[in-house]
């Protein structure tokens, strides 16, 4: 399972804060934090200031790789902000993102080449988030085929089915259930990744909704997931459900992160009856 | 979803004190406690002071149905206990349980017919916890062969799967979601229930492992639970997943949840970005 940690993202007010005061303590402590807590990738994106982009995420490259041995997840639709970052990085980086969208997939597609990059392709054109299966079926076969037109292979695509708010559409969340399935099916040997805090949109106690879709997407193959790391009721789901979907060989990760105080608190539940 | 409060349960240290002491006013608050979280049946077991089985069974009856305006779920193996409480209670009961065991289901299934009970039929014989879907399988078309000799409507029959340890068997719990999918699909208009604390036997935080199995349960058709509906976390799971599989309304029931203080506390999460 790829998990890649979304913490050092400049949407978040103190990390756009140590981005611009060139605070690398911080931003260290932010790597190394999700690094012990289950990542195995950490994200780095400067994308709210689009003057200072490139600059910004040379600096983050330099500054996560400086304290953590760990791949990045390199997170801007920007080719030249890609390439630059690309250039300072170590080991073999996950590039966030491409779309249907031509224009940005041909800037972006002889990187992934260059660099022997992971990618992750939204399955979605310029039109927002797809209103359907079929419709994120179809994103994935304009990208499939320029994926391969630029001789990369179909297995350096991580798949994001572009998950939407199950408040706005009741069927949403089966939906991409589904397409995560189908993708996994119709291109053999290629992964899924999303992350899942669209799915809670305007609904309360989001992390119940998100922990539990992430459960039901792994149950359809999601091999990668975009979170919080830190957030011990999240990761508590994701290792609970790789123990249940046989993943996790003498449940060893399950207990070690219990051993290590890295699973949520739990009430004190004595079972009262076998059923 | 049929949701079985279990915490009426003689094999509870206080449940055991209160039935033998006749405290009438501690099993109303256990009624009406559960009644009050989600639960829309109560379980009641007094199995085990076997000498006393069928009196403190009459008792439970009536005075959780004189709390609480809630069908019973009566819970024994035994036909003399069953039939002695059935007649006091009011509405269609759930008679937990039979299994493939010809004996036991040909003395319960009069019992069924008789008051047009709902009826849980675990898929095993006398072997103790089937090894595999096969072996639940089998048990089951013995059993639904029983039922419909007894002319009894199928759809009057709740399948346990009987859940089994993940520690000890990495295959069980994909092999019990499988099994729930097949009885569904095999026999259909019947439903699926079970407990899940099984699951997580030998395993620590427990609560984790059984909450996020019921939500890849429900995912593949379990429509009923036996658990107690005091525990928020696992509450909260189960609603979350009605949401996710589209099963609730405008997201109505997640939200008057959320209104009567209901649902688990939830880290406070802020999202960090949109995939």
């Amino acid at each position: 399972m790829l998990i890649v940690g979304e913490r050092i993202n400049s949407s978040r007010k103190r990390i756009r804060k140590a981005i611009k005061a060139r605070d690398a303590a911080f931003i260290r402590k932010e790597a190394v934090k999700q690094l012990g807590a289950g990542a195995t990738h950490i994200d780095v994106n400067a994308g709210t200031s689009i003057s200072t982009e490139v600059d910004d995420l040379k600096w983050l490259v330099q500054t996560v790789q400086a304290a953590v041995d760990a791949p990045l997840c390199i997170d801007s639709p920007s080719a030249e902000a890609q390439a630059e970052a690309l250039k300072l990085h170590r080991g073999q980086p996950i590039i966030n993102s491409i779309t249907a969208e031509e224009d940005r997939a041909q800037s972006i597609l002889p990187l992934v080449r260059e660099h022997d990059a992971l990618v992750v392709a939204l399955t979605m054109g310029t039109g927002g988030i797809p209103a359907s299966k079929d419709d994120r079926m179809q994103a994935a076969a304009k990208i499939a085929e320029m994926v391969q037109d630029a001789g990369i292979e179909l297995t350096n695509v991580y798949w994001d089915p572009a998950v939407s708010a199950v408040s706005t559409d009741q069927k949403a969340a089966l939906d991409v259930a589904a397409t995560v399935r189908e993708l996994m099916a119709t291109y053999e040997g290629t992964h899924t990744i999303c992350g899942l805090s669209n799915i809670s949109f305007g609904l309360p106690n989001r992390n119940i909704l998100n922990r539990t879709y992430l459960a039901l997407l792994m149950a359809q193959g999601l091999d990668g997931v975009i979170m919080d790391p830190t957030e011990k009721h999240m990761m508590s789901t994701l290792l609970a459900t790789q123990v249940l979907l046989g993943k996790d060989d003498f449940c060893m990760k399950y207990i070690t992160a219990e051993r290590e105080e890295r699973l949520a608190a739990c009430e004190n539940h004595k079972p009262i009856a076998a059923s």
